[in-house]
């Protein structure tokens, strides 16, 4: 974890931000799989992680933000705990390294919030993703469970993106180390999807890679050769000389911090011509739009100019026709890219998510849109220094996407759509990195990994 | 999946038992890890996999346990949802292939219930582990949050029980596969544990061996150097050589079946001696209780069998002492063997546990012990033909258990602690395997899988 200081500053100007009222910031608990005790794989909250840094399940902390008084409500194992787990830290240790002062049972929980709200505090808590937690909010604060989303403190929302979204130096730090474990995840699966084997054997490895690594995967593996289904995850299909594979993943690394990135690559040793092609025109707009990332750029604009990149793109190749900026403002490019550029990172994959797009991603003057495309774009906001996000353009051939399209004869005054009928079986490709806003620029984050058609051929062949 | 006449038969059977009332089945959801669309693995719900076979989320059932009417409610993927995921099968496809004849929108189900419920039908459910089923339950029926556990259907949870605890032939093998990928998994962990890799290394190996089986895992992987501490999961930590490493770890199949195993092995080529005197002390246990397995015998009996194999060989090394039957009677043997001996294994890698182990192991005439080490069992009742159980001895030198029981001068009728003293830095052992009872005995399920000390030897020396 971080220095005491750091956490402690981080609450600081949480507490100085919101004043009043009493923050409430639950830990994650296990989560039961199949059974309440057959546990999926412990993660933290990473709100929690950013203003405590405590990786164990079952706590709560409270900060008065007024009096600036900090408890962290848990409790210490019993000695037949030790039996199962084997000895361990006092919650107190666990507290002095991030500065709070208090611990307190957790039986004293309850009773703790019922006096702040008896003595008229506002109580703030953040939405929740979990049911446990939606339940046990609706016990603390006497809200019926129903209400809980809606009753979320939008200060105590507002107040953590705004701290989140700016990276601190010790926390670029470790995400580079996830991107790098990433990235070798990415070398390893274009090294070893060779003819033969199946999506999920390759995933599983994968996975090991970033278990290895200290951590866990960031998100599902996405892995196959079905990647014109955006969120295709592994399957035990067989790949096969002639396929793409397209492999979106990413490691979080110990401390909760993400990587993301995606390849597309052949099954075979080569790509094939129509293969090449297709992905020169991804990897230029993935580089257009990347080289275009600064202070005061909106992302938006970058998503738009991606977009446009690949209309000139499939336009040389015949898929396309027209203006190619009457096609973008049109949105017949979302026949190829239904997707956004990219999203923030950090210790969400998509950093800070739960909190919704339009408070992290856009403003009060830019507002999220609700277009086919641009409503799955969850950044659009001018970039300021210290965020770190993906930039992951794609081409993607959604064979029921353009049959349905064509059937309805969707911007034919753009779409040459007999062309694209024979990419029907083409599969889809997408090139992801992860970047840091400077002040000047931007910083591609991680070790350079194999990206262009030529980088990934010498892969598979060393 | 199986046949549309197999789980049309389960389930009928399951309606002839309860006879009145509606059977509320819901299946599992996604479960958000650090934010609601970041999901875990998808894991349906035990229950729903055994009566309906569909490995999808989102999804309730119903049966009318007087008329028979089964409905399915779910929502069909929108043209929208293809473009993330791709083309799916529409649900009354999946209704058709496990015979239940009616699928309505999810929309209907809260209508449903409810007019069933003013019929004054009995609403049946089983006790929710995951916090958003307990709120769904609880919007459904109209129970309190915090009452919905408590509410459960006692009746439907026996039902279940009596059909889920014999296995049919076709599950049987299923289980004979998820065992056989958990023996690939152990091989692994044999060959591939060295001197200076982590733990987590190898545990991270051993889960894509589980993920290239077409499952995943059945249950977080126990791999450690430190096998003292029962559930102690695979660290950073590096091995070395002198150590041994405790693997307690299995796979489970694309329908859900568990495989559980444990090896115990040295990180070097060999065991030094007294690591194979107490191994061979775990092994005899092993075997000891397996020999005995058979309908009728109750598994508590096993686990003393066990139980006093283990004060034998202790008592032959000097570690412990005085007459087997009073050590195993007073509870000495506790100290090395804290735990139980095994548990029903099936679609649950600890089947059917979130039932309630006095429920599912035990009987109105046999409660489930509360003294230290018994109340760990999870299984004492008479077996029966077609039960599936593991049978794991171990013999476990808690350095805190051993000095806290030495200074309360606890079972020194029993225990040479001046002995056992010597053995506070050994670690733990344990050896487990998988077993069916038959009409006359027991079967091993799997192929067999190194097990003693020479295999094990031989297998890491290949």
């Amino acid at each position: 974890m971080f220095s005491k200081e750091t956490y402690t500053a981080r609450r600081k100007t949480l507490a100085n931000t919101i004043q009043n009222g009493l923050l409430i910031f639950p830990g994650n608990k296990e989560a039961g799989m199949n059974y309440k005790d057959n546990w999926y794989p412990f993660r933290q909250d990473s709100t929690f992680l950013y203003y405590f840094g405590i990786n164990l399940p079952d706590l709560y902390v409270t900060i008065d933000a007024a009096t600036g008084e900090e408890i962290l409500f848990g409790d210490d194992l019993t000695p037949e705990d030790m039996v199962w787990v084997g000895a361990a830290e006092p919650l107190q240790a666990h507290a002095e390294r991030c500065g709070v002062a208090k611990v307190q049972p957790m039986a004293k929980l309850q009773a703790y919030v019922q006096n702040a709200k008896a003595k008229g505090q506002t109580l703030h808590y953040l939405a929740p993703y979990r049911g446990n937690t939606t339940i046990e909010i609706s016990e603390l604060t006497g809200i019926p469970v129903a209400a809980v989303a809606e009753k979320r403190s939008l200060a105590f929302a507002k107040a953590v993106i705004a701290q989140r979204s700016i990276k601190s130096q010790e926390e670029i730090t470790e995400i580079h180390k996830a991107v790098n474990i990433t990235a070798a995840m990415h070398t390893h699966a274009i090294k070893a999807t060779t003819h033969g084997v199946t999506e999920k054997q390759i995933a599983g490895e994968l996975q090991a890679i970033a278990i290895a690594g200290g951590g866990n995967i960031s998100f599902p593996i996405i892995l196959t050769k079905n990647g014109q289904y955006l969120h295709n995850h592994a399957t035990e299909a067989v790949v096969s000389n002639g396929d793409i594979v397209l492999c979106d993943c990413g490691a979080e690394t110990s401390m909760g911090y993400a990587g993301d990135m995606t390849r597309t690559f052949p099954v075979a040793e080569r790509f094939t011509t129509i293969q090449r092609e297709i992905y020169s025109i991804v990897l230029d707009a993935h580089e257009s739009a990347s080289a275009a990332l600064k202070p005061g750029y909106r992302f938006k604009d970058a998503h738009l100019l991606a977009s446009s990149r690949i209309v000139e793109g499939l336009k040389a190749l015949g898929l396309m026709k027209g203006d190619t900026q009457e096609a973008v403002n049109a949105g017949a490019h979302t026949l190829f890219f239904q997707c956004g550029l990219g999203h923030f990172m950090g210790l969400d994959v998509h950093d800070m998510e739960n909190f919704g797009e339009q408070l992290v991603g856009y403003t009060d003057d830019l507002l999220k849109s609700t277009e086919f495309g641009l409503k799955s774009l969850r950044l659009g906001k001018a970039l300021e220094e210290g965020n770190v996000l993906t930039v992951e353009p794609g081409i993607y051939f959604n064979p029921l996407l353009i049959d349905a399209w064509k059937a309805q004869g969707k911007y034919t005054d753009f779409v040459n759509y007999a062309e694209v009928e024979k990419f029907k079986s083409f599969g889809g490709m997408r090139v992801e990195e992860d970047f840091l806003i400077t002040t000047n620029g931007k910083e591609l984050l991680g070790d350079p990994l194999a990206k262009t058609a030529d980088e990934i051929e010498a892969l598979k062949n060393l």
